[in-house]
């Protein structure tokens, strides 16, 4: 599917909102018998709803060698039943006026579509559909396997910023499924085979695996006859535990370094580990100010010192993924301004990191701060889809409703303190880490070619 | 068991005598109806045999989440049949007047005895029933994991280089379990399973999946009759296929770096990919000759340009792990000396390995390599257990009887342009590696003394 467009939609909204839950939200929740667990945001605004639907399975939990078939299986949900035809569903959601897509991130697999109110109960019936009857015809087993090889080659193969951060972040987490690529290894997608590709579908397509999430012109009072309806009978299964191990204690700093042709601008990237938002609620709050202060816009440190004031960077960021299962990263990211060498930048980096963990954060850019982060809230709540984005997420990673209606709430509680604490602890390098941060140069090729037929022995 | 230090007289067994194996070995071979492959080599000096049972499962066997299951269960071996108590295995044998042990690779599993002649059939006895009914009384399931929990501590998180060792091999061995330490990970050690371990004696330990190898005052006539007596009996299994996945395209040069608190010389490391003898024979042999040609002694490349003449290095070396079932690996390794900095050193090294890829080697310098490991092998053949160690561990991963026969004939048509190929092939970074080359500096600390409590908060 155009699974990366939307995941890079995704991306973008949650960098910029996803600290932005306010408490008004007014999500109603049930669970059926069958284990789906049922979310409602209402929202009046226009008869419309988005319906989404996630499977707490994504890339981490494919098994060893199978790296990409939860990615790839997304794909298979779209290639027909016993009574639809390929192609069939999005067809007819189009149809419908509306619009429909999917995306697979490490822990959860979602499915979503946005129609008008009056068709929900057809989509609704589709999506029953799919969940039980899949039944892709046989040659597109394969024909899949190479839309999903021809993504790879695009969007990562092609793309040196995408094959670098697939090499840092297969350094980073080490005996960890979080080091694979959610859309899985080249040698790994060809050798699916159908056998493996439906033990996936029965062991997670199950109601008490997933989440529904519906936002928009709808009240949980008539959302439920419709799903008791349309899901009441998917048959609950005996779920798999996932197996996701820790990442053993690593102590070394790791440097990667990628010179490539298509690199014309050095780059600079540094990954930490971080908490996760359900595992660390406390934690994970304070380093969203935190994040929010270091590199919220324009007028943040990390910007205003390395870019507007120095002129030593031309970009400078810091981002904090929280909403995941096992294990949150903080990711520097930074292009060095002409005459600066990317270790240079990494040292006026470090050098705003020392200030924060020496000197804190003042009173008023955590109030500054909390204000923006509420007031991104509010806006928030303005979109159809982006609620049910947020709430899918941040439930198929362990948060609860209410986790998500207090947000606002708990987020105004953070104090310099906090932050000042958080920054020593995640960010502060004499620490014993767990896993110790990695450091990222992706650079202009400065290699002689390489011989074809020196590459032709290496690659037998 | 006592696994690693069997495991170091191992490797320093094979690093000297690995490649010396000559064609007068007279190994015979049969195979039992239940799939035991079997491996007789005589040797009538005096009237005693090795007896080893390799299990072709290792280290890189285990499931994920249960790394060092393959470790452990070596252990569990010796803790008591229906009819043996724990630990009467190891005493019944030295009250024999012999010796036994066990240790665990990536790929296998090994158990072996040396006793005399005449004790061979108790041996085997003993043996048979170790592998059909071993039942360990449920006390010594948790014990045995706080004994190898102690021999981590002991063998890796005390010692510095084990430590980065197993961190440089976790980043080179992307995707692949080589990554993973054959002892496993604390914190996995710690949650193993009864069902899981009885699991994996279930699964891997049948005599289709195992060869035996004697060596010693006996021959394949006079063992046939035993090892039907006593090995027939064991049931063949449904072997599951072993997963191992391959390593993907990673061009990116890593650099790994540990500052440790007990390390005061520092220390430069490297590895390469390279092929495993069973899968690319020829390349394999023209590297152990190159490799014994920059390595093989004092008078060698590297040690008499960098330590003797130059003076720059304290120790400098290179060597090849050749005998795997997946990926082989070259080493250089190398003590900076006083003033040197191990990126210096990195330097030096990298200009050995330029000059012999654009100069070659000399017809000399590959005469001389050949005669001296063809020497090697006709030591290799006066020792009992030397032999037993060669054929297992070669057969273990993939080569034949024949292969190790034919060992001595093949490396002596290696030609210097054979050796100036796989230099190129193998050690040239202008090539479009498969897997990057990894960089290690083991260094003394220089990090301020880390703080009690902010330990505690990173570590909870």
């Amino acid at each position: 599917m155009k699974t990366r467009i939307v995941f890079a939609f995704f991306i973008l909204y949650f960098s910029t909102l996803s600290p932005a839950i306010g408490s008004t939200f007014g999500a109603e929740e049930f669970t059926l018998d069958n284990g789906l667990q049922v979310v409602v945001i209402p929202n009046h605004r226009a008869p419309v709803v988005t319906h989404m639907l996630w499977v707490k399975a994504g890339g981490a939990d494919n098994l060893p060698a199978q790296s990409g078939m939860a990615h790839y299986f997304e794909h298979l949900m779209f290639k027909g039943t016993k009574t639809m035809a390929p192609g069939d569903y999005s067809k007819t959601i189009k149809i419908l006026g509306g619009n429909d897509n999917a995306f697979t991130g490490e822990d959860y697999t979602a499915f979503f579509e946005s129609v008008s109110v009056a068709n929900l109960p057809k989509v609704m019936a589709m999506e029953a559909d799919r969940f039980q009857n899949l039944s892709p015809p046989p040659e597109h087993f394969s024909s899949e396997k190479s839309v999903v090889l021809e993504e790879r080659r695009q969007r990562t193969e092609n793309d040196p910023r995408a094959l670098f951060m697939e090499q840092m972040d297969a350094a980073f987490f080490i005996n960890h499924p979080y080091g694979t690529p959610v859309i899985g290894w080249m040698d790994e997608i060809k050798n699916y085979e159908w056998n493996d590709v439906k033990k996936y579908y029965d062991t997670w397509y199950a109601p008490n695996n997933m989440i529904l999430v519906v936002s928009g012109d709808i009240s949980a009072q008539e959302l439920k006859p419709l799903t008791q309806k349309y899901y009441g009978g998917l048959a609950r299964k005996n779920l798999p535990a996932r197996i996701r191990p820790n990442i053993p204690d690593a102590q070394a700093i790791t440097d990667l370094t990628l010179h490539h042709p298509q690199i014309t601008q050095a780059q600079y990237y540094k990954l930490y580990l971080a908490p996760t938002e359900a595992k660390n609620r406390a934690d994970s709050l304070a380093l969203q100010v935190l994040v929010d202060i270091l590199s919220g816009g324009p007028t943040s440190r990390l910007y205003k010192s390395l870019v507007v004031e120095q002129k030593k960077a031309i970009t400078a960021s810091l981002s904090y993924n929280a909403n995941a299962l096992d294990y949150g990263t903080l990711s520097i990211e930074g292009t060095p301004a002409q005459d600066i060498t990317p270790q240079d930048l990494s040292q006026l980096f470090e050098e705003e990191v020392k200030k924060v963990i020496t000197q804190g954060v003042s009173d008023a850019e955590v109030k500054e701060s909390i204000q923006k982060l509420e007031d991104e809230a509010i806006f928030a709540r303005d979109s159809l889809a982006g609620p049910a984005m947020i709430f899918g997420q941040a439930m198929a990673t362990g948060s609860s409703v209410a986790d998500i209606e207090n947000w606002p709430q708990d987020i105004a509680k953070i104090t310099p303190q906090d932050v000042a604490r958080v920054a020593k602890t995640y960010l502060d390098e004499n620490n014993p880490w767990v896993r110790a941060p990695i450091n990222g140069y992706l650079l202009p090729a400065e290699k002689p070619q390489m011989q074809e037929d020196i590459n032709h022995v290496r690659k037998e």
